[in-house]
């Protein structure tokens, strides 16, 4: 089912006979074992022999060594080396910290260094909030992560979490010029992560929250928000909610519905879950059913955990108590952030006309879009190897630019909505379809139009907050 | 007595009435407060007035303040504006997170991030030590700090601290392309700062200690060298004592004189003091006395800081107890990292044939080393503006990346004694006089020769290491 990817690409260097056949014999070998070659090039060329670099997409490493063995198989070919772009890329790490002033003589280290820093030291000292003027504050967040629930990888511990923190600062910088810092830490005790984030906040202007294992995600998200006056953003919660309302929300265009009078069936509460009910309710929707993998949560029930107990009291208002299945019939759009393959086709065929569907569990999704696609107006995965990838990068960068920007000490409902509608914006009416209901994630636009919604939403909430102080 | 410096540059706007003297006028005002004018740029010329940008190194905000006046002053002129170049440098920080992989399309997203960022994540799960390979950790390193001890600032606490220890990360890129990241922590207590560097060890491949107060920086050093298995240097200790054996070494050569004869009288007991002490008896030094306010430090009294204790039984054979100045008759050396003015000339003058002086308190030295040089053979200070700066900036950024690139777990006094050696061998036979005892910070050659020595004596160690474990 796994098709080739880039994220599998590997080179093989191979030693091969010099013969006119040589290279498409190579292309063959690797084609057999369904490999797709994106490269060939010959390096090195002699009297009798050549030396050329393969390179192709595989889908595992399993894959990679059958295209190592049908290659060693062709008469007097030999692999010499096989390697793997992926960890090529990583070597050394993914991040640098580069000064933005010059060093290059007397003159420069005493105004970026001693005895000139001393006065920029003294002037903060004095009024703290010069700090986000005069430092790496004004445009620096953490991405702090313990490493316990790490992609779909589980508890893999903050070290091998690393190269993830490191990709997401990357792409914070890259797509709206936000300096992230990784942050990996070696606890996963709750208090002692609050403690320490608490701690680290004079260098950062704002907090990115990312793969921490539930319930301590919440717990520490909502103690960071009390206690610190930085901005804390939990993506798992805030990133997926804002790009599934975006989504929904040029979706339900598309089949010519209101979000007021839907009925939306969200199959999995943890943190994605929850988050993405709040803003969904937060933009208008009144008829939401949640399920575990019991059924449906519902107010008939006795719940020990807060987001149960909270979706028990906010949701599900005629306190159906069936199965997902079951909840699933009549209904015009299914929210997933759940599972692998726990829908069938019969299932979204019982839905309403025009339904919509978006199963977003990682990497692989609730059903197979394809098979969803039979009776569904729309669908969307979280995939890329498929239309409407609805993907947390066209959220994060900008939602961070647009706090710092506007110097925010806290995100609110409205800056969420507000992030979810840029997005939304960016396809016009005549773009729009249901293969084209997101924008894609390099669209350069994104990020700037995020960022300006958020800090306008940031600068309407400050003004409101002054004049009822007045 | 403090001269202009680059470290107080400020830029006036100026207005001014057109007229053939206009410039030399504005030149004559600004040199009549005693300051120097780097440029003078006219930006905009009018018919009847012209708009000139006033450049001039000043001694404090107080001398800018009088400049402004002194243009004011003058017929028809007009400061619209005084901005300070050092502030100007700092806005919005001195640092930025750069991505070292390309993120243009699809296929590098999918290496540097999902999916394919997951196979580099397992690698390290499954063998740690990839980290040091596949991340950061092989290049960065962390520039710790409680803001209790900035400079001679003392304690202006972590938000305050953070203009030097971005300074401080970008001479370590500039210098040794090392990335040095601030930590900058929001708490003076001791076993809290020993975990929180703890929990945050996986990202780094090394610690920098800076600027926390004593005694509490030396448990913390203490105990994060046992607990850590990355290197821990506390530049107060190990920096300042690198560059001062270095420059001794060569101050030693210009008078002929032999480490093991030479009799060393050390002012300040701190952090520094004890680590030059510790560094010198590495060396060979036989005959160090040290003092404190109070006078030598010697085995007959009771010391209750380990210290001093420490100094007591290693130190001042002869049982020494008189004050520094009594301490300074007959001696050869001079080592002061203690407080301002606390040396007289006569006191200079009482020392033996060829003296040596360093006089490292800063920004103001022991003896002001004009008055120094009238009877020793040898003065060196800290400051930039005479001869023989022994600065730490040529020992840090050299020391880690030769700990990087060897990948030490940790800091041996065999590792400080090569570093000095490499430093004090960058000044050839033919330079090396009574005013160039020590190379300039800008010697684009230091670094390489500290890295390479460090990695030399990280390598014998765990050779030797190697050989008694079998």
């Amino acid at each position: 089912m796994a098709s080739p990817s880039p994220g599998y690409s590997i080179t093989l260097r191979v030693q091969a006979p010099s013969s006119f056949t040589a290279t498409a014999e190579l292309a063959a070998a690797v084609g057999s074992t369904g490999a797709s070659i994106t490269a060939l090039d010959v390096t090195e060329s002699h009297h009798d022999s050549i030396v050329v670099d393969v390179s192709c997409n595989t889908t595992d490493a399993a894959h990679g060594e059958r295209v190592r063995e049908a290659l060693n198989a062709l008469d007097g070919v030999q692999v010499k080396k096989l390697s793997d772009r992926t960890f090529l890329m990583h070597l050394g790490g993914k991040l640098e910290v580069v000064p933005k002033v010059p060093l290059r003589n007397r003159d420069d280290l005493s105004r970026a260094y001693t005895p000139g820093v001393a006065r920029v030291c003294l002037a903060i000292a004095e009024n703290p909030d010069d700090a986000r003027r005069l430092t790496v504050k004004r445009n620096t967040i953490a991405v702090v992560t313990d490493g316990s629930a790490v992609l779909g990888l589980g508890n893999i511990g903050p070290a091998a979490a690393l190269p993830v923190m490191e990709g997401k600062a990357a792409l914070f910088k890259q797509f709206a010029n936000v300096d992230a810092w990784p942050v990996c830490l070696d606890t996963q005790d709750t208090e002692e992560i609050i403690s320490i984030v608490k701690a680290l906040a004079p260098v950062y202007g704002g907090v990115n929250l990312e793969d921490i294992a539930a319930p301590r995600c919440f717990e520490i998200e909502n103690r960071l928000r009390e206690e610190l006056d930085i901005p804390v953003f939990h993506d798992d919660q805030h990133g997926t909610a804002i790009v599934t309302l975006a989504a929904l929300n040029n979706a339900l265009r598309v089949v010519g519905k209101q979000i007021e009078n839907v009925r939306i069936v969200v199959s999995g509460v943890g943190a994605a879950g929850s988050a993405i009910i709040q803003l969904l309710q937060a933009q208008g929707a009144k008829n939401i059913v949640a399920c575990d993998r019991k059924g449906a949560i519902h107010s008939g029930q006795t719940h020990t955990d807060e987001h149960r107990r909270w979706i028990a009291e906010n949701t599900n208002q005629d306190a159906f108590a069936g199965t997902l299945h079951e909840a699933l019939a009549g209904a015009d759009v299914f929210i997933g952030v759940s599972g692998p393959n726990i829908l069938g086709e019969e299932q979204v065929a019982s839905m309403a006309d025009q339904a919509i569907v978006f199963a977003m569990a990682n990497p692989d999704p609730e059903i197979d879009p394809i098979i969803a696609a039979r009776h569904a107006a729309v669908v969307a995965t979280g995939r890329s190897d498929f239309p409407n990838q609805i993907n947390n990068v066209l959220a994060f960068p900008g939602f961070f630019r647009g706090l710092l920007d506007a110097g925010a000490s806290d995100i609110t409902p409205e800056m969420l909505v507000a992030a979810a509608n840029a997005i939304a914006a960016r396809v016009d009416d005549d773009e729009l379809n249901a293969s084209f209901i997101i924008p894609s994630v390099f669209d350069p636009h994104v990020a700037g139009d995020v960022a300006a919604a958020v800090a306008a939403a940031a600068g309407s909430a400050q003004r409101s907050a002054a004049e009822s102080a007045e």
